[in-house]
């Protein structure tokens, strides 16, 4: 039966999901071992490489920040090079494909070729973060809408964002990728009139064994993300929602909340 | 092993995802495999119910439009009693519990008496939507952020949502529950500055047998919303990133662009 899934000379885009391979879609999961070749991101980690069937090639073509595996146009040719070649092709992205996967390119890529191709989602890393911090996105009161952006700039670029709307009231803020560009967005959102001392989450990879959760205020943002030193990605959970259901940390907010300021570096 | 995942007296909510049981993730089957109890929301479809083994007891509490089940205090209590009852209890939520899903009433009741929760995240319907229809939500250059909405307002209510904010060019914007408002968004959105030929993409039943895709532009969604006459959940997706990489699509969409005025009933 697994085998019927791909047909040879088609391509599926697959959600790895956040990094635990417990959270891949059962769909994913199969997709994988009906596989002849799996294009995979350096994001991808091992628990879900390790669900490839040994026989199944796997060819390493992500980036990651500051290191480029792989141009985009070179992955695109891949693919299609692999679907003419009769290939049973799994791209596997991390997250889900349609949100920030640079999935529309491969998209375009592959239709030009007139090569069939599929997507299945995966679940993206703001859902797994607010998962483990036992947390709604969408709190009722705290929040009435969930903004997801990237917050990845090239160095001295400026962000192609604007500020103005992200700073709506009662929003929850997502930011992608956000790790070093922490302290300017916070610098950007306070501009814009969000308050320093909304709460802010910060999940360094999310549902991984080295998942950490760091509690923080917009105006201490840039140097709390900072203080996490590891390679793994990061995401920035902004908003009244992320003053979670637990009382010692309403408490903690309280006391927060009796700073003066907390803006560093803006 | 699958006993173990769920302490006695502990629940867990688990997001169901957005209809078909194969998008479940790894995780979720496991822990529906592991309760002696499944509270399921009304919209959980009898694909995903019936992966809780028969041995299993399962109760719908769930929240239909127009036809409430349960209230979510009583649901609250409900979860509450059975796990001070020493049940191992999973909550089995349509999509991503985070995502509007009222997870945070039920986490704060499960806290207030202190009964260990933990959350496991599930697709949600905007996620499921773009793979069906083999597009990214955030293709670049035509989406740089992408918003989730609750298109969710009482008869006679009034939206609590800040349009100027939603019309902010270049985002995706993901309407949850919008079918009975699509026209009212719509006409908020174009008053609020949006253009009424933006492309959206109407999706009904995402992922399950009866899924329909309806592409239009923002002028005629509420007529367009209206035509889909099923009682399953739908999801609104607005933006220029509903523009598919299919030739086929854009020539359809650059024949819409000639018309003079789509909107309709403003």
């Amino acid at each position: 039966m697994a085998e019927s899934l791909i047909a040879p000379g088609s391509v599926w885009l697959v959600g790895a999901g956040p990094g635990d391979p417990d959270l891949l879609t059962r769909k994913a999961e199969r997709l994988v071992q009906s596989a002849s070749i799996v294009f995979h991101d350096a994001l991808v980690g091992s628990g879900v490489l390790d669900l490839i069937p040994p026989g199944v090639r796997r060819v390493a073509v992500g980036k990651r920040a500051g290191r480029h595996l792989c141009s985009q146009a070179a992955i695109n040719r891949r693919l299609v090079d692999a679907a003419l070649a009769g290939e049973r092709v799994v791209r596997l992205k991390g997250g889900d494909p349609s949100i920030f996967g640079r999935s529309a390119e491969e998209l375009a890529a592959l239709a030009e070729h007139r090569i069939p191709v599929r997507v299945c989602p995966g679940i993206t890393a703001a859902s797994a973060a607010a998962a483990g911090a036992g947390l709604s996105l969408t709190r009722r009161g705290a929040a009435r809408q969930l903004v997801f952006v990237t917050g990845h700039a090239c160095a001295g670029e400026d962000f192609d964002l604007d500020w103005a709307s992200l700073a709506s009231a009662r929003s929850t803020l997502a930011f992608y990728m956000g790790k070093s560009s922490a302290g300017r967005i916070a610098c950007e959102l306070i501009a814009a009139g969000l308050d320093e001392h909304l709460p802010v989450l910060i999940v360094e990879n999310a549902s991984l064994a080295g998942e950490r959760r760091l509690w923080t205020r917009l105006g201490l943002m840039g140097l709390a993300a900072a203080s996490l030193a590891s390679e793994g990605p990061m995401i920035l959970l902004i908003g009244e929602a992320m003053n979670g259901p637990d009382p010692a940390d309403r408490r903690a907010s309280a006391s927060l909340r009796r700073e003066s300021s907390l803006t560093a570096g803006c």
